[in-house]
């Protein structure tokens, strides 16, 4: 049976002594993020995520959803946890005081959600999907729905879905069949098919709030193809009266099939049926405004643009899960390492009162699990940086920091999102194959966190797509904005400390690493232009490059702060000694693989291009 | 629902345009594979696997196998199947004729094996393991045994297993508990329990040979952790008699568990319990005789030697089952890239009847499945060369010839091993990539491939046992004879293509990628005798960089012989020029990242090794 332990050490060193959060008294609700504060608050999500959703993980994946007379049943216990999440306030640690919330900035809730993925995905989902379904209603919603549909939801009495993908079109939202009729009294009716819902039926909660999304007529009256045209709704399970926001009946909403997994098996993953449903237009609660271009923004479609809004903290936070999985693993496959008997060292008999060595004495073993974690822990600083850019991004008072914190996040976004559910799933894989044949065996738990970890690479935008993102846009817009800003801070961090000896070893990969990103970007702004292939071709190259450089230079300001605190003294002696064998780690094995991928990115699209489609 | 075409096309490209098999008349049976005849039997085997085992992969999948009443229940269809493969006689391909056997050379049966794999990996697996089991008992047994048993297992009416891990060991067998004892009468009964056992019980023939190793006491009477003391018995589930070879009842070997797997669920991998089970003890056929080193071997253990001589054909069976993975999800990959719409070009519209393009016009996606291609290509063409080095390295009349391929395809299995089903599984999860969302949806089958395809990567020694393998014996033994061997090779290619303007984008690269392996392995020569844990350290990357660049190597080989086919004019334009893409696509993207595993692998062991264990 595997298990877990949740990472706080870790976390509140990012927060207290790489990123200082409590220093930032200027960003709401920061003041109030001292050590004790955090560690309260963490230890008490670990403890829940540990003793309440990780003994669900494996029972879950087991048991599975299943759709009975219409209704979707959860595994055992997870209707339970469900409760005991809302009791715990877990669902409100980043919602709004008005519903009650703690509204916590984003640092607290991205640790939290890395915690309760590694417990249990399939599991987290639920509350995660009504949070984000949550958060779309509060920012478009009426206020009859902000009082009795979203206090629900607060609450965890009811949960929510994101409806987006239907059977044929899932990136291409443009060729949605899904419709909205609207009704001589003015409301709306809905109807057409959405798959993948995750969430999208199930026996924990009274109505379960769905998020949708579908076309509308467009001027001349006509369902077409056009981006324009689709439009958010807001289609409850169970109806509700506007008035009281009691429940007066079920809505035409009904469960096609609760689809059959590789992973998350825990969470329903639910083909729906919206046959003339009962569906409330969402048209945004900002007022008309005009956009760059002097074009007057229509009310019926921005509540697509707060949808959107929403999507990039989701593929933030599934970039956490490629963490989580990793997490997990990875201290799995440490026990199993410290505790597995075959052959000898190497290097001579390390444990001679046994009959074997453990293969925690193997180089390639080691390889596999410092690799993990070397990814994992400077993915998490990456994810915590990025997290606090977002209250930057928000709230600071100085617009300069304001829209450089906003560049940074969105240029990162991609890759958090792929390049991180990529390396989660290596790391998953990478334990797993700790365990030899015995990883392969379900009762050992190792091939679930492997099958969980694959969706995150596809779901959210599969990391083609973001790659292609990275490339085509968050590193080209505004003529590269964000892009010189971040090359501007990379420089800057080099510089100021390429003559300090103690810090070559990791400050010398970091200067190769990024000049190979300078050249790959240079590469992609002299051809891109030429021929849109040639981005496509080198996008996920250039991906790869950009995560590693970026997590190299994370890996050598934690560095530079253990060295730091290691001449101070300190009593966490083996953290820092552990900091930095993992920043070798990442600059000795992972920045040498950039020298491959530059080479790959100059290489062009014309040898992918060449081939006739049918001569595949 | 997935399907497969066998790749008959390029089997026949192999045999008789790369390898030229037909004109080794010198070797037995070899004068025979014209290519009529060979493409005769490729296309029966093609027929058999596409038709009677492919149907039955998914439904396996879904209903795996169970344990009732003492007795595993294979899935609906499998006995049928297995059947009608022993009626086909495809268990016999490479039988001796003294079994009625057709005795074909190694390159027609791992072709077999190949689409056998691709079609069905778990069911498979049963006549795969009876046929290895077979060989080792056509190799160790005595007469009685070779009359009355070998022949119904070659008819397919008894099947067989291989029974080596215990619970607490694998690569480690001299700690196995397995015991045998002899009796007052001279004859042996067997106690303890395997697992992992592929096959290890079922309902589709009447008897099973198992083949297991066990230990027996040493020259003082005493069981001790010494693999000298381990020896090779046979232990048949049902009991024969050895007069008349008729079964007389069971034997005491009971089905402790089915177990629960990630995938290949078509295949019982079971717990099997030998409690005092009748046994006989392989001693080998060959006389006595003096090994290397003057001392004579022992009778005894003489059995263990021709069971070890069975595994290099295994470890190549298992690579193979790697690029089957490959081919497999590939095919499906190319299907769906062609039929899913989505999106436009990013150079303009292609499909301007329909609402988007098929997503086969988007580079990254064609970077997914040409990239599976050329691994699956080229790693065939070397499967290929290496299973008609076999036939080599035991039949040619040139004792050089002989001793060259002996070297070689010993140097090369840990590679085929390992590096194949690495990117065996890369090629699964890329095609599974290919399908974004549903490719995660059990119904489409591609997350079986993935699944399936993990297990590749485990059995028959864990990928990183190869690695040290390749390493620390393959290259260095003997001097690094079978090193220099290859790399003459290499050289003498290279040297004879370089003045060829047509092929320098194929020998540019090769000579690079040669370059970097010739590094790496002057820097393992220089540093593992310093300390061994360098090797161990380096292994994986080396094990990449040799299997890089030897897949270069047989693209080189095959890019020249296309150029030379399309300049004297062919029908098959689209099979050369595609070779010829393929070709360009390992050169420009997959030999590049030889430049960073090299780099690793020289940053030695120090970074791996300063952490202490429980700091991990």
């Amino acid at each position: 049976m595997p298990s877990y332990k949740a990472p706080v050490e870790d976390f509140l060193f990012l927060f207290h002594e790489l990123l200082e959060i409590e220093k930032r008294t200027d960003l709401p609700g920061f003041a109030e993020l001292t050590p004790d504060m955090t560690g309260a608050i963490l230890e008490g999500g670990a403890k829940f995520c540990e003793e309440v959703l990780q003994p669900l993980n494996q029972s879950g994946d087991e048991e599975g959803c299943h759709l009975e007379n219409g209704v979707v049943r959860t595994p055992k216990g997870f209707k339970e946890a469900f409760k005991a999440y809302a009791d715990g306030g877990w669902n409100k640690l980043g919602v709004a005081e008005e519903l009650g919330g703690a509204n916590l900035p984003s640092v607290i809730t991205f640790a939290f959600s890395e915690m309760g993925s590694s417990a249990n995905q399939a599991f987290s989902m639920y509350p995660g999907l009504s949070g984000a379904a949550l958060g779309a209603l509060w920012a478009t919603g009426e206020d009859w729905m902000r009082e009795h549909v979203a206090t629900r939801m607060a609450d965890g009495d009811w949960a929510g879905t994101m409806c987006l993908t239907e059977p044929h079109c899932g990136t291409d939202l443009k060729l949605m069949k899904t419709r909205a009729v609207q009704q001589d009294d003015g409301s709306f009716r809905l109807s057409g098919t959405k798959i993948f819902i995750s969430g999208g039926d199930h026996d924990m909660t009274d109505n379960i709030i769905h998020m949708v999304i579908a076309k509308l007529p467009n001027e001349e009256g006509k369902y077409v193809d056009d981006l324009s045209t689709v439009n958010f709704f807001m289609v409850p399970k169970m109806l509700v009266d506007p008035a009281t926001g009691e429940i007066t009946g079920p809505n035409s909403v009904s469960t096609g099939a609760v689809e059959k997994k590789m992973g998350i098996k825990g969470n329903a993953t639910c083909v729906l049926n919206f046959d003339n449903a009962v569906a409330y237009h969402l048209k945004g609660r900002a007022p008309e405004k005009k956009a760059d271009d002097g074009k007057v923004v229509k009310s019926k479609s921005a509540g697509m643009a707060g949808m959107f809004g929403m999507m990039n903290g989701a593929r933030m936070g599934v970039g956490i899960q490629g963490i989580a999985a990793g997490e997990v693993a990875y201290q799995n496959g440490v026990a199993y390492a410290q505790e597995r008997l075959a052959g000898r060292s190497l290097t001579g008999v390390k444990n001679p009162d046994g009959p074997a060595d453990p293969i925690m004495v193997f180089p390639d073993v080691r390889r596999l699990l410092i690799g993990s974690r070397a990814f994992v822990e400077g993915a998490r600083a990456l994810a915590m940086y990025v997290s606090f850019l977002f209250s930057v991004a928000r709230s600071s008072a100085d617009e300069k920091e304001r829209q450089e914190a906003e560049d940074l996040s969105q240029l990162f976004t991609p890759v958090i999102k792929a390049y991180f559910t990529d390396k989660g799933f290596e790391a998953a894989n990478a334990s797993m194959q700790v365990f030899g044949g015995h990883g392969y065996i379900r009762d050992n738990g190792m091939e679930q966190f492997v099958r969980d970890a694959r969706i995150n690479q596809v779901y959210e935008g599969a990391n083609g797509i973001q790659a292609l993102d990275l490339v085509a846009r968050k590193m080209t817009a505004k003529g590269g904005r964000a892009t010189l800003t971040y090359f501007a801070k990379l420089e800057a961090f080099i510089k100021e400390n390429e003559g300090d000896a103690e810090m070559a070893p990791f400050v010398g990969p970091l200067k190769v690493g990024y000049g190979r990103l300078g050249e790959a970007a240079g590469w992609l702004m002299q051809n891109a232009a030429k021929n849109y292939d040639h981005a496509g071709a080198a996008s996920y190259d250039i991906l790869n490059i950009f995560g590693t450089v970026t997590l190299a230079w994370m890996w050598a300001q934690m560095a530079k702060l253990s060295l730091a605190k290691l001449k101070a003294g300190t009593e966490k002696q083996d953290f820092y000694k552990r900091k930095l064998t993992l920043a070798r780690y990442w600059m000795e094995r992972e920045v040498p693989m950039t020298a491959g991928w530059v080479e790959r990115a100059k290489a062009g699209a014309d040898g992918l291009m060449e081939l006739d489609a049918i001569n595949f």
